[in-house]
Formats: C-alpha cells, sequence, structure tokens
C-alpha cells in the first residue's frame, strides 16, 4: 500500500520503519523536499522508501498518517494541500501539546474544540480518524510491549473509514480490534487529546512512557 | 470517625451510605438545614447520622467529603466557612462539569485551571486532596464491582494528608493502596478533571457508568 507519512519526529520515524518492514511504500514529507532527519531515516531503512516534501506525500499516499506535532499540523496538512488529501483517509496520531510554558505541556485547544474538528473543518475532504494519539509511538507500532488487553480508541465522522482504520491497525500494528474502540464522531477527538493531560501526568509518575491503559467493565 | 458529607446529590448519599455502615458518624451537609434530599437519605439509613447546613457539617467533621457538583462546590464552600474547613483534609470528589450546553458536558475549567486547584487557593487553611473523581459512585464505593487491578488516583499539596487519605479510601471501601497512584501536588487535578472528557465519552460507549481504567505498565 502507498502511504504517506508526514513528519519526521519520533513517531513519523517509529510508524515508517514498521511499515517499511511490513512491505508497504512509505513517503515521508517534511517542510522541504530533502530535510535531514527524513534522510537520516531513508538511510535507517536502507533506502527502502522515498522522502519529498509535505504535498509529495500527500500526492503519493493512498493514506496519509499526520505525525506531526500539534503546534506544525495545520501548516503541514495545508502544504499537503487539501486537493491532495481529498477523499483519503487522514489518521491524525499527534496532539495539540504546548510546551511553550514548560512541562508538563497544556493544549492549545481543547473543552470546545479539539485538533480533529479543526483538522476536519479546515479539509472537508478528508476522512480523518483520529488515532492512536493516547499512546507513546513505541506502543503504538508493538502493543504487545504492554500485556494484556488495552485499549485504542479513535473517532471520526466516516464510518467507513473507521473501519478501514481499525484493519490497518490490526495488520500494520498488532492491535486486536476488539480493543479499538470507536467513540463515535469527530468531536470525541476532545475526550482523547484531553486524556494527554492525565497521560503526562502518568508518564511523569511511572518514569517511562511505555504503558496503556485498559478500560475494565464492571457490574 | 466524625465526617461531613457536603451534597445531597447520589455521590453524597452513595458515600454517607457506605460510611454509616462503616460505623462512622455522618452529618450531611446542605444549603438548608432541613433540606428534602437529606431528609429522605437520612431515613434511608434509619436515622443512624445527621443533617445539617454545610456550615453544621463542616464544623461536625473531622475530615470533609466534598460531594457537590462542581458548578456549587465554591458557593458550597464558602457556606461551609473556611475557618471550619482549617487544618482539616478535604477530600473533593466532583468534577467542574458544565452541562449548560447539553450533554456531553464541558469543563468550566481546565488546561490552565483546575478545580482542585482553584479550591486550595481559595482555601489556603484546608488539605485539599482530589480523589475518586474519575469513577462513578458506585465503584468509588466498591471497588470490587471492577474485576482485577484498576486505579484510582489522587493529588494534593499535603503528603501526610494523602498518605491518610489512601488509608482512608482503603479502610472505607476497598481500594487497594497500591491501586491508588498520587500524581503529586494539586495542579495534577488539571489531569484527572480533564481525563472526564474521554470518561463521559467511554460512559455513553459502554452504555454504563461501572467501569474503571487500569493503567498497566509496559517495557
Amino acid at each position: 500500500m502507498k502511504i504517506a507519512i508526514l513528519g519526521t519526529g519520533m513517531v513519523g520515524h517509529a510508524l515508517a520503519t514498521k511499515l517499511v518492514q511490513r512491505g508497504h511504500h512509505i513517503l515521508m514529507g517534511s517542510r522541504t523536499a530533502n530535510s535531514e532527519p527524513a534522510q537520516t531515516w531513508l538511510q535507517s531503512v536502507g533506502g527502502k522508501a522515498a522522502i519529498g516534501t509535505f504535498a509529495d506525500a500527500a500526492t503519493f499516499g493512498e493514506i496519509i498518517l499526520d505525525c506531526t506535532s500539534g503546534a506544525n499540523s495545520l501548516t503541514a496538512l495545508r502544504q499537503a494541500g487539501a486537493a491532495n488529501l481529498r477523499g483519503k483517509i487522514l489518521i491524525q496520531v499527534g496532539n495539540p501539546l504546548d510546551f511553550s510554558q514548560g512541562v508538563p505541556p497544556t493544549l492549545t485547544l481543547c473543552n470546545t474544540d479539539s485538533q480533529g474538528e479543526q483538522t476536519q473543518r479546515e479539509f472537508p475532504g478528508a476522512r480523518v480518524v483520529k488515532a492512536l494519539n493516547t499512546v507513546n509511538c513505541e506502543i503504538m507500532i508493538a502493543p504487545e510491549r504492554v500485556p494484556g488487553d488495552h485499549h485504542l480508541f479513535l473517532c471520526g465522522n466516516d464510518p467507513a473509514a473507521k473501519t478501514d482504520v481499525t484493519r490497518y491497525l490490526s495488520e500494520w500494528f498488532g492491535w486486536k480490534p476488539a480493543n479499538i474502540i470507536d467513540l463515535g464522531d469527530i468531536t470525541n477527538s476532545r475526550g482523547t487529546e484531553m486524556f494527554l493531560a492525565l497521560w503526562i501526568r502518568l508518564y511523569g509518575k511511572l518514569g517511562s512512557p511505555h504503558f496503556n491503559i485498559s478500560v475494565v467493565r464492571g457490574k
């Protein structure tokens, strides 16, 4: 499958590498056509992928993984180009974290809006699915690092896109479909993005980002 | 132990009843000395407790459980009286939920502030511990309703108060101390209060408030 990775940070590297290992065709996009982090990544996978601009990636990909940081996402997607996103599934992995006032970060938008909603509003032709944003990237690509059943959340306005993303997350990364909870439409991004306020504190408390939550039903 | 319950809603009833069953001396406070919900509750426990105003309750209690709804909490605590709260542990159970725009609710404050912090600022003499606010009241008083290990979070500026509250939650309700995660100072209320944005959506999705999350460490 031809997959666009937007963003050359830790998350983009992790997902892109795993997808190359799975035999997919990857184009990692960044602001410039030959960014150093993208070149470094390309070398790390033995050149078995491509790099380019955000627009190159969005043109190439049948599906788009937005792995940019929250603060850069909108700019990156504008550079990717609305026309290149139209009709395609856009999995948004990032969170609108604001580190400008230090750690722990706050959110640049929350409570009555979310990055997921903002993205869907700005790119109505894209099939935005917010997913993977509640776990560290090493857990995203290897859920078996956390023992037992634990959960991932997704949301979006396009039911068929969510069904496809659930299958992709299972095939690409090994998430059990039964452990992927569809919260509903894209407004539910508020729930998963605001969870970061707790996640980031648990990260500090546990001293490791390698954890997840399990939703346990009671009686 | 002499325990003040502030609030006559579902949460106050649940906690107060369990504490009466445990042999504690309870005074349930509300805006008026003989509110109907408080009288109804008093009858339900066979009269083995007392009811009164918020100030009556705060005067009576060695420890205060703030079970008011978030929108009413500050007013209730002001009526309870700063002098009556001074030096006492105040467990704040509620969340700053705003249902004025419908369901799901938003938060009246979040991201750069929280109800826990607001309460500690307004009542610097009280030993505020934010706790229990991430589970439904039936789970608060009976964690065994959810199978296996699952977690509760607390935070506050007073380490001794948090140690005491951990012991109380164990003795009163059966929470395993190892499953109570101390997140740090009261600013961490932002984390547990903002989790409500996810909790409320999970409630809708699961069709029941009887669940909790387990934090599962990975590698």
